[in-house]
């Protein structure tokens, strides 16, 4: 790293920071410009408690060399992770696609909509058993029958299942229903929560948080395979920005720079990014384009019925001719769906 | 609540739009104009779920007339609510000012900080036993030990305390040291975590998340309040935007808006908002000539020292010259600190 | 429109504002609720000013029902506008490429890179002569000398000239040169700008401010048809956002609700938006495949050496590269390029 | 400043990049740290056209040392700027308070507010004669005449006036009447017209951009400094963010930022920030609690019938009340108003 002193630093500023350097087994050397000191501290940063520099006299600023996170990093591992859902590979050359409801209301209207996903080709079928719910007064999810209702539809139309865990008591039930388990947006810094899903074995989907810088959100990742669970997809599904005619701004930017920062796979939520189903078709194909490895997509077979994020949904016959139009901009870009 | 239609909306689809919305229990009346209908809705919407009307063919968008709290708004309550820790009143005429370092790390600087923040005139004793932190490979508190060394600088001085929980596990083992429970930003909308401590009858301090909109935040303390527990204290610590000048962008003009539209107090958190020590002073007069009705400031022995959020922490003498001055900017505005 | 009173809001208050909307030429429907009420108003809102309703006793808010842009919006001019730049069309099912560096820097470096992207399938050179730059002591352009710069290289190549105007002063001049005037984002709400523009007969390129919202971006398109000027082309080039990992944040959600809302053209540049080369080529089949009708990228012969804006300038090599693969993108959708 | 080369940089690279900067006239000094190198570089960064650098082979980012503005700056200039408006002083120890209405709509109203914000204590006058809306089709305000206005207002009252100019066009017209020349937010990035007001001799009020960073803010007064005009206050207006319940979010931590970074005075506007009249008290007391030099607040003796800002304008009788509360907040700070 590099320490920045204010140009009215004394030399026993610079010295005593040089001195504490040491102390913390940093080998140091000073660059005496015409107006500043910079200080070039070389060692490893993320066993540092930078503090104890920033806040010696003459500091003015500290900028970090290595990036913060290290397993999620391209600088440890520079081959792309693909992960295994059974048969299914996310992160490969086949963008998987992943569908279903927002949440589980009931048994049938769920196998309907899980069957006509398969049909349409989804490989991984999604659908909330815990809903995190901005409102206490909106319907907060099944629970467990929400779960079990999940694991019949699986056994039906063979697809894998993917849904989402909001307390740190719920995760081993989750986990033995689920074949990839949601870390929600909400909770993205929900430290305890990415902890204890770091120690399943089970691949988790991370969507990055509403308000998340890229490395935050590799940050959220590191705590995950810190535990020992290596198999982090990632999910961008827009941020939170000044715009309001979508619910929020999708940042498909966040595709590249994952890419050329961490080996872990990147999928696109464009149903809860933009909030609407009419830009569904459109920003999943160009989220393709762009490179990202799957989508997740909100299919419900009434979506007037749904008790969650009805507006959102696509009708399951919408859904196939989206899938059909997906395909050609998967080969577009030398891939396949 | 009032339901707008497209400008292509057929006269069958405002109709089917009617019988949907007399269905769901609501009075309606349409207004024709030249070139939109839009329909009134008379009834109680937090029991409905909008999206049914939503997604009708022919429904371009949906207005609310009613917030969507409750119990945390000035429509049922028009009494600000003042919250009694012990002797100590939040949210009455006096400023109340809780003051400590950010995280517990030893006995003896914890206690002799307590000791000084007292001294200085604070009321209230911060501390982290659980700490979230961004890396899972910084400094994450000493926990329960953490607890144990509050619960003796509040024997010594009779400061209370006011700790923060991370996991729906520990509430209980918080709630049996702490005198007010924090929710920090991160989890505003975590809402198990919500719901447990509004299980609680311990006081609850809600941090305002890095991108919450002011109705989220209010909508957090439904969810505590909606459980059981009324004694909900606000607290705006700076929200994300694009200036990189300071940590997070403080919004001060919080302040007027949640007192006009909710009865709870609110105090700020301008340690964590600016993320620099040099700006608290500024801030913390300006919070309180603003209307807040109370602070939390950090305070550390040496900051030097800090393993976490040392940049911002105020050493004791500091504090205590700026503790005299806000008396002044207290009385200006007809309050006492 | 539709007036929300306040709760508290007396029965003269509502009789108050249904005699002030009276008077300014509305038929107006009230609609009692159970706690509040609220007063439908037939009329055109373009020529009112609805703050003469805002601040009548007992308002609280008031919520608009039609779009506040007219030509520049759907619900009078359905069909969408294909713009001709001599015989190039934008918003045809060809999608447009403009291409060229960010200044004109010297005649020889520029004339080379306009063959070398005309040749890679460019059909519009960009090049500034008038840089609006954050620092005056940074290259500011070579005005007019600029310009005849690029007239030679429309007449060696054949392409046709997008460029940038900055000063109310200088359209007439800038607009004897250009076949597109480009009104850049910093300038987007330089309301004298746009009509000065609007008063012109050649087409406009309409940057996206950078905190602008898409309702504010058509406004701006507003203020140029108003004055007589159909022919606006909008860009989207990144809003700004919290996220520091690239310069701005591109909203390719912003092409589908752009395309709902009006029938002007949209195109994308990824070069400004992203601020590295690096990601042009993702975000270039991100746009087009997401329903861009045109991109403008950076294109420099030696980056190195770019005044302005090298680190997002691509190579012709590269450029001509990304062109192949645009194409398969482009039919993946529909189109040609 | 720091060049921080990739982990891949190979010898020659990092070799090339010390040519090329010792070329430009730096001297360097590299430093080999374990996975990268960095390259400190000594000399006047403001005259080097970075790129140039960037886009070399190797190089991941650029890390400057110094402000890139001087003349605005503290490094420069430690004394506090104190302008001198007659015998209003700018920036001094008094606190100095601008009130009108937005725009000027007719003599009578105008010379009315004008009386009554003096009587109440203000020493400025405001009034827009241009008005930058928008939507094109608002009332634009009545130019020259409204400058005859407010120069009789002038000649009445002996307040000073401060109004704005949208054009470069403009700025004599403008200059020969105000004594303030003021920038609105959405020209703070018109290059064009600071450079115009930068060379006449008038006092030039900058508004901040809606999402312009402090620095951009500084760079903005430095192009105007640059011309020649030194003086030049700083007026933060409110940024743009996710934030909805207010028009837009104040800042207020911008006023120690930039007491800290800056010589120049710093005034607020809580009338367009807030887009409220109901916190205006509020957020006036907050900022002169927090130091800043002025305030701007809209006053129209008639809100209801104001062309624009209606909702954000106090009626005289308000705007006394606070301007006595005004004067305890500013002594509580040891200044006056």
């Amino acid at each position: 790293m590099i320490i920045i002193m204010d140009q009215h630093a004394s030399r026993e500023n610079i010295d005593d920071v040089q001195k504490k350097l040491s102390e913390l087994g940093f080998r140091t050397h000073p660059i005496f410009g015409e107006v500043k000191t910079v200080i070039g501290a070389i060692g490893d940063k993320r066993h540092l408690n930078t503090q104890e520099i920033y806040t010696l006299p003459g500091v003015e600023n500290i900028v970090p060399i290595m990036k913060p996170y290290k397993l999620a990093g391209r600088e440890l591992k520079q081959v792309p992770t693909v992960i295994n859902v059974g048969d299914v590979q996310i992160g490969g050359n086949k963008v998987v696609v992943m569908a279903g409801p927002c949440a589980i209301e009931n048994e049938k209207s769920y196998i309907d909509t899980a069957k006509k996903v398969k049909e349409a080709g989804a490989e991984i079928l999604r659908g909330g058993a815990f809903k995190p719910r901005t409102s206490p007064y909106d319907f907060q999810g099944l629970e467990e029958d929400g779960l079990k209702i999940m694991a019949e539809a699986r056994d039906i139309t063979g697809l894998k299942l993917v849904t989402e865990v909001v307390d740190t008591r719920d995760v081993d039930l989750v986990a033995s229903y689920a074949d990839i388990i949601q870390i929600g947006a909400r909770n993205m810094q929900n430290f305890r929560l990415l902890k204890e899903v770091g120690m399943h074995k089970k691949p988790v989907l991370l969507k990055r948080g509403l308000s998340a810088k890229i490395e935050e959100w590799l940050m959220a990742a590191e705590y995950i395979i810190s535990e020992g669970n290596e198999d982090v997809i990632l999910c961008e599904r827009g941020i939170r920005t000044f715009e309001t005619a979508t619910r929020n701004t999708i940042d498909l930017s966040a595709i590249p720079v994952v890419k050329e920062l961490s080996h872990l796979p990147i999928i696109v939520d464009p149903s809860h990014a933009t909030g609407t189903w009419k830009y569904v078709s459109a920003l999943s194909k160009g989220a393709i384009a762009t490179g990202a490895d799957g989508l997740i997509i909100e299919v419900h077979s009434d979506p007037n019925c749904a008790l969650c994020d009805g507006p959102q949904s696509l009708r399951p016959s919408k859904f196939s001719q989206i899938m059909s139009e997906l395909s050609h901009v998967a080969n577009a870009v030398e891939r396949t769906i």
